[in-house]
């Protein structure tokens, strides 16, 4: 077998088999085969595709790369979710302790924010002394006593990923299908969990542009999630605007307590969707398991569970009864500059405003500022004055004037309300695609 | 500008712009775009394609990238020819004393052998002191005084073309027609000669497989030619059995030697159209040329051309009057082993039995023995009787059993004869294909 051969038989059109997808992922991870042969055959991918069981045999030969997260030592039923990025999106940090009460087990790995996306790691971080960085024993034991845990990966998982990754990101080899496909469920089914809910974005602040694009994703990965024997399902939902109204570390996680303190949402009402459907994979009717979230907040025990869980991981839970202990930058307000609505955003540059403001990352060793960020005053569809609040900026005097002024671009006031507002879509899985 | 929105652009299935081809072949040739990047966009051109525009800019791209051969020192009309590659393609050496003859002008810069392809300069190497290293200001020189040389480049021609193509080589990029078009045609257009005969091959022996593809590359390569202001045509050739009956280098000389002293053969015929088209190229009506081409050889002319040339050169000019001089290996027959037809030919099989015996490069710095190779005894659809000889092995006791099993093995007698054993089938310029 040679990869020159593999990648001629790609170009041609056809399928590869499951020993010629092991040899390439293993051998470019081992490093026998060099990046220029990788690239050639990561673009025939690209331009050629790969069917269901290709995809599925790269998945696996990914996930073989490396260590799995052995999850046998946890007492119960696990579950995961997993959003293929967005501006806002705090659901991991709100769900994890709702899921938690509802007495299923939140083993979660999570990533650093890179681009116009935040990290849910980075966003943990704002809450002092919380220690993502957990041994496998640790990180189980916390599952075990508090119910959740969130935290980075320390054991070697899939690093044919990160080297096809990084490889990708530099080579135009991004926009695939089974690429994207692989990547994210090989990472997924080296975390362990039995029940997988996947949180697919489409949008200006997502990497899928439109619902259809999102649905053939979501179908792509639930068939290989299936295939591999786990339960899973997928949401569609719009990022056409930030999830959360608070976007930055410290800032989302104010959101978050707001959220768990009852107050009602885009956050609330997408989160209680991704938690229903996560319950309901695990075998709880959703009727029932819509109302088990609610008693979770209503009741207090959810915000008591995110406690347990910042305390188990050394961080200074005071910060979630008193989010006021935050230190957050100086405030400035970005105001509408004519009379209509607000019917349309750029949420990516939304994201990359807080990047400007020290909030996220361009480059992978940037360190962020906690305290700043933005905090939306305004929904799509909100009729809206001249001179009246679109977004306040939390600054600390760091690129401020670019920062707001990519703010001010990236809201747009119009005469006609949006077609939709809209944020959950539909709902995928091995049934097919259900509209909601 | 940047490579990789270049990159993702061709994906896009959008036409580069001249500015952004110019961009990743100067940023290649001068190192500035690694490997990595560079054969991404490679892949997308082979999977996506480039319109006859994009095409001839990277054409013009790759010429640019290094020196040009400068003929304006030569007087006279200059023809140059280029085969696609084949095996017993001795037409080079064959035909440039004939043009001559007739008055041409013949600088010819030629390659070395690769794979199964045999190459000019170690052909005309066998001669003993033959010299193709030759700097600019003697080759011209002897073109003026002897009208033609053949040698090899000296000066820094195509740099983003050696380097592509080693590229290319081992990414599986290599099956494109605007790659294999601005490969070939920007080596050509640096030739500096204004009228340019190509010779497209199809067939066993050949990179195209089929007449078919055969014509659209040359299709392409005449488009090209004509935007470059050069009269320029192209003959479809038939490569399904060795061109001349002798393959390898002394041999194929002493085919050509018997050629010129009026021995009529397939190798003779193919050159004969070769030479007259490019004739009618800077011209001269058909039928003249084809009465001038044999009133070369005829009256000893042309013999005589060569010989000045191979003095000229440096090389002993003995040889080609006394062909009995070349230092041939030991002899051994492949014999028939059934009554039929010679119906099938692996061609490039046939080069690749000369590569075993050592007259051929598997490798770029294999060491060449120029007295090995194999003399064809049938043509395709010659009658045989079981024991007939169907071609004689020249060997120095070099891997004799190897490459006389692959030589019975691709030579095929078959109960019926082939349909078709015609040379030449087509000839494309910038009027349109002309079937012969």
């Amino acid at each position: 077998m040679n990869i020159v051969s593999i990648i001629e038989k790609k170009v041609a059109n056809k399928s590869l088999t499951k020993n010629e997808i092991e040899f390439f992922v293993n051998g470019y991870t081992n490093g026998q085969i060099p990046d220029y042969q990788m690239s050639s055959l990561l673009m025939a991918i690209v331009c050629r595709g790969m069917n269901e069981e290709e995809t599925f045999h790269l998945t696996q030969a990914m996930l073989d790369s490396g260590d799995k997260v052995d999850l046998s030592k946890i007492n119960g039923t696990t579950c995961d979710k997993h959003s293929t990025g967005g501006v806002g999106d705090s659901t991991t940090i709100a769900i994890a302790p709702i899921l938690a009460c509802c007495d299923f087990k939140v083993a979660k790995l999570s990533g650093r924010g890179l681009g116009f996306t935040g990290g849910t790691l980075d966003k943990l971080e704002s809450i002092p002394y919380f220690n993502v960085n957990l041994d496998q024993e640790t990180f189980c034991d916390i599952v075990n006593h508090v119910g959740c845990c969130v935290a980075g990966q320390t054991a070697n998982i899939v690093p044919a990923d990160k080297k096809m990754y990084a490889l990708r990101d530099i080579t135009g080899t991004t926009k695939s299908l089974p690429l994207m496909v692989s990547s994210i469920m090989s990472k997924k089914l080296a975390s362990g969990a039995q029940n997988i809910l996947l949180d697919v974005k489409f949008g200006t602040g997502a990497y899928m542009k439109t619902m259809e694009d999102a649905i053939e994703l979501a179908q792509a990965m639930v068939k290989i999630g299936t295939l591999a024997k786990r339960n899973i399902g997928a949401l569609i939902t719009d990022m056409s605007q930030p999830l959360s109204q608070y976007v930055g570390n410290a800032l989302e996680i104010i959101g978050i307590v707001k959220m768990l303190n009852g107050e009602k949402s885009r956050l609330y009402e997408e989160n209680k969707e991704v938690a229903t459907r996560l319950m309901a994979l695990c075998g709880i009717d959703l009727d029932k398991a819509s109302k088990m979230f609610d008693d979770a907040i209503d009741s207090g025990v959810a915000k008591h569970k995110l406690i347990e869980m910042v305390y188990a991981q050394g961080g200074d839970a005071s910060y979630v009864d008193h989010p006021e202990r935050f230190n957050l930058g100086e405030k400035l307000d970005v105001v509408a500059s004519r009379d209509g609505y607000v019917g349309y955003m750029e949420t990516c540059d939304i994201g990359y405003a807080v990047n400007l403001l020290g909030g996220g990352r361009m480059q992978k060793d940037d360190v962020l500022d906690h305290g700043v960020g933005v905090k939306m005053q305004v929904n799509l569809g909100d009729k809206v004055k001249k001179g009246d609040v679109l977004a306040t900026i939390y600054h600390r005097n760091k690129n401020v004037e670019q920062a707001s002024q990519l703010l001010a671009k990236s809201i747009f006031v119009t005469d006609s309300k949006p077609l939709s507002t809209k944020t959950v879509h539909a709902y995928v899985d091995k049934n097919g695609v259900t509209l909601l």
